[in-house]
């Protein structure tokens, strides 16, 4: 008989935006694996044990914590937001898919929770009320060749899209190429919103015209969400703007 | 002053999958607007007052609520899921730019919540765990070969496509022409994950390939998932079979 293995997500780091039900794993576990920053997002037991590590090592992470599960122990894997987006649940089920066949009989339980991206859209109004597309910036883990592609379909195609793991310091050009690819298909007025730390103190939403887009307003932390040429702004005296894509699309897009 | 405007996400209907966040908007709130099966969902008191209408009376709803809260109610919009997605906050926002200048003076607060293609791929494993996207299937929005285009560049772009509003009585034909569509693209063994009714007792998760997928085996409830080429299954005895996408990318997509 093995132990359980969940995974869940805490949302982007407002404890208000945990669901009861990824709680309810919290407490029912006894080992917690994760990167540091979201592991401390938890209020933990004394008997509750922190397995942290870094935010690269996901592949490892996740055999360390089927090893745990197998040997009878409630485990935890913790990701931010959700952790079936560019998360943990992935490295999980790659580890399950390449491991022994005893990891296949753990009792695995994944648990949905608040993506950045929907958080960041909530904090500005509907950006992504009509079709859009997420994609991960990332090219540790797939060719440039392969992003560059996937702009200028979705773009293409009226999508709007939310891109993931923007920048960092091992990755400084990749979002200015990003949106030097997008000002060749898109208007120079079409919105950009740079959504960091959404619902947490240090939050900070900023709107700017992808025409003079820049990569350095984004971090690590930030969610960058590009309009399709129908996001439309609202000004409102004395509150910040909304950012929302119409329902409707009237035709064939460009 | 006015009141205040809550769009809220109720999740997929697990009670255990909606936020503090959402649930405290509710206990503030005094009137109820949307329709009727989502605000069923919430447990009001005897001083809270429901204000049903149909699903398709988006923009008619958002706009009587909207009123309301200019009349100094503190009012919840209550979608399914994320209001940000296919759902209420896009309506509301439209509503806002095309209504009276008051209503851009109303204390809006948009909470996100759970939508389902989340809570269906934590049920089946990982298939977002890669580059994906969320389209609607509804041609009451937009034009039929808007919607066309976009599947086919999204599938030749590698993303996982997941399908909202897929199928209804007034839209019988669509999700069976996407099937045929994305046949053309996508080999016939990929992964085509029926979700319907993500964490209720009516839960209903389904797999099967591309090449034999019926649109028969959804309905209006149904969030349908097509995996992109890489997206993986794994077997398990005695246990539903995992289905994931790899955070891993090799190489050119088709």
């Amino acid at each position: 008989m093995s132990g359980r293995l969940y995974v869940i997500g805490t949302g982007p780091g407002n404890p208000e935006q945990m669901t009861p039900e990824a709680l309810a794993a919290v407490s029912n576990s006894t080992e917690f694996f994760g990167y540091g920053p979201y592991v401390d997002r938890l209020s933990l037991r004394p008997d509750q044990q922190r397995r942290i590590s870094d935010n690269r090592e996901e592949l490892d992470r996740a055999r360390a914590a089927l090893d745990r599960a197998a040997s009878e122990v409630n485990v935890c894997v913790v990701s931010g937001g959700d952790p079936g987006v560019f998360a943990m649940a992935a490295a999980v089920c790659e580890a399950i898919d390449n491991g022994p066949a005893e990891w296949r009989d753990i009792d695995l339980v994944i648990l949905p929770g608040i993506t950045a991206m929907l958080a960041v859209a909530a904090r500005i109004g509907a950006p992504l009320g009509h079709d859009f597309c997420a994609i991960s910036l990332s090219d540790n883990l797939k060719p440039w060749d392969v992003i560059e592609r996937r702009l200028q379909l979705t773009a293409k195609a009226g999508l709007v899209i939310a891109l993931y793991n923007p920048i960092s310091k091992a990755r400084p050009w990749q979002l200015g190429k990003a949106f030097d690819i997008l000002r060749e298909i898109l208007p120079a007025q079409t919105p950009v919103i740079f959504g960091r730390a959404a619902g947490r103190p240090d939050e900070r939403i900023a709107v700017t015209p992808l025409g003079t887009a820049e990569a350095a307003d984004a971090d690590m932390a930030t969610c960058v969400i590009i309009g399709s040429a129908e996001t439309r702004i609202i000004s409102r005296d004395g509150k910040p703007d909304l950012v929302y894509t119409p329902r409707f699309t009237a035709g064939e897009t460009k």
